[in-house]
């Protein structure tokens, strides 16, 4: 991890949030460590205001930083500022968009993100929507596998997920989930991509969580020719599905 | 590397070339060293009859090979066996079937290599033609990331890409390439896919080889909406060609 890509102490952490110039993606606290100071306190209630995931890191961990006065705390910067769906949205549909958003539901290796993100800027996605936590880290190696297109697309980062469906539902989406399950799913090409789309992708190993699948107005299958293979790789899958929605928009 | 992926010395490798059970994938032979015996000049030649390449290696590398009785020459096992197009196209034929074919020109990642393995086979894919150097290898890692498709499709080994283009053109298969070139292509949706086809996907950065394209039927073209994004990840395009193909043939 580069140098510049970490904020340590709890003053300069203070302040970089409070300047809303820079987004901290995650926060680390030393374990065992009290908030004795106001600006402790402080610290914690801003991140918590701000949503910023925090995380508990050993001392092992944190004597590791010899030459850093991190006064037990660090955070990771993101290279990219996060936005929340809610104020995009309704601008979306004032510039006449036909929205096409895609939700990771705990897509969390690096290169299967990147790729991902790669692909939705390709195929005309609107926006991004990641869970808080349990999500690739945006950095470095995110940036290099979605070849820049990370700077590129809105990325919404929600702290309830089936919140922020209910509010898409709300405003008329229709919610499209990706299932390798034959039962109650549509072969893909089969399902109506014509209006405004949410298109959930689930973990690589879990799938979409069962709650969010309820909601779902459809669930969109890819069909496989040779049985004994695991599914698609969930970027491939991905392609796909954004690019027959990209058909059904430009050919019928 | 495990042991068990490379044989070391002339006379076993010979053994193991005759016996036609394993594929070797790779020769590497020292530096310097010259074609004494009859046994070396043997092994080189059957090298050339079977198409296995031959890579130099320095004393430097031959010497970490400390307790192995390598005698100059090593070779790497690959753990499938591969084919000949010649030899499996009639019988694609015999069986009726509607052949598509995947040719995959200097594919070099071994995780791109993997997924579009494993793409390949959920789509139906029924072989896989790559070049005798020049591509990914194929070995554990490859193995990996496709999921273990790499022992359900067959693989063909080919010496002379574009020989294999001209015979597959004779036996009246559709010569379709993946290009990112917007003149003289047609969006990938627009091409029919109905009869037999051979899809070539090209290099990671320099594409599809001139002589190649020249000689294809048709260039089939996967737009993007955002401009200033680099082209789409080759196995993801591969995903989304595929898969259009077996929307064609299922659904139309």
């Amino acid at each position: 991890m580069k140098k510049s890509e970490v904020i340590y102490g709890i003053h300069p952490l203070i302040e970089a949030i409070q300047s809303n110039k820079k987004t901290i993606s995650k926060l680390f606290f030393q374990k065992g460590q009290q908030p004795k100071s106001n600006t402790y306190k402080k610290l914690i209630n801003l991140s918590k205001k701000k949503n910023i995931p925090i995380q508990i890191g050993t001392k092992k961990k944190f004597s590791q930083l010899r030459n850093k006065n991190h006064q037990g705390v660090f955070g990771i910067l993101s290279p990219i500022a996060t936005y929340h769906i809610e104020d995009l949205l309704p601008m979306f549909y004032e510039k006449r968009k036909n929205p096409l958003l895609l939700i990771l539901d705990r897509i969390t290796d690096v290169r299967n993100f990147g790729s991902i993100i790669r692909t939705a800027a390709c195929a005309g996605t609107d926006a991004i929507i990641i869970p808080k936590k349990n999500t690739a880290l945006i950095g470095s190696d995110s940036i290099k596998t979605s070849s820049g297109a990370l700077f590129k697309i809105p990325i919404c980062k929600e702290k309830n997920i089936h919140n922020t469906i209910e509010y898409l539902m709300s405003y008329g989406l229709k919610i499209v989930s990706a299932t390798t399950e034959k039962e109650k799913s549509s072969i893909y090409y089969n399902v109506d991509f014509s209006g405004p789309i949410a298109l959930i992708l689930g973990n690589e190993k879990n799938g979409i969580c069962k709650k969010y699948l309820e909601l779902s107005s459809e669930k969109a299958k890819i069909p496989a020719v040779k049985k004994g293979i695991s599914s698609l790789n969930v970027s491939v899958a991905c392609g796909i599905l954004l690019y027959e929605i990209f058909r059904q928009r430009h050919f019928l």
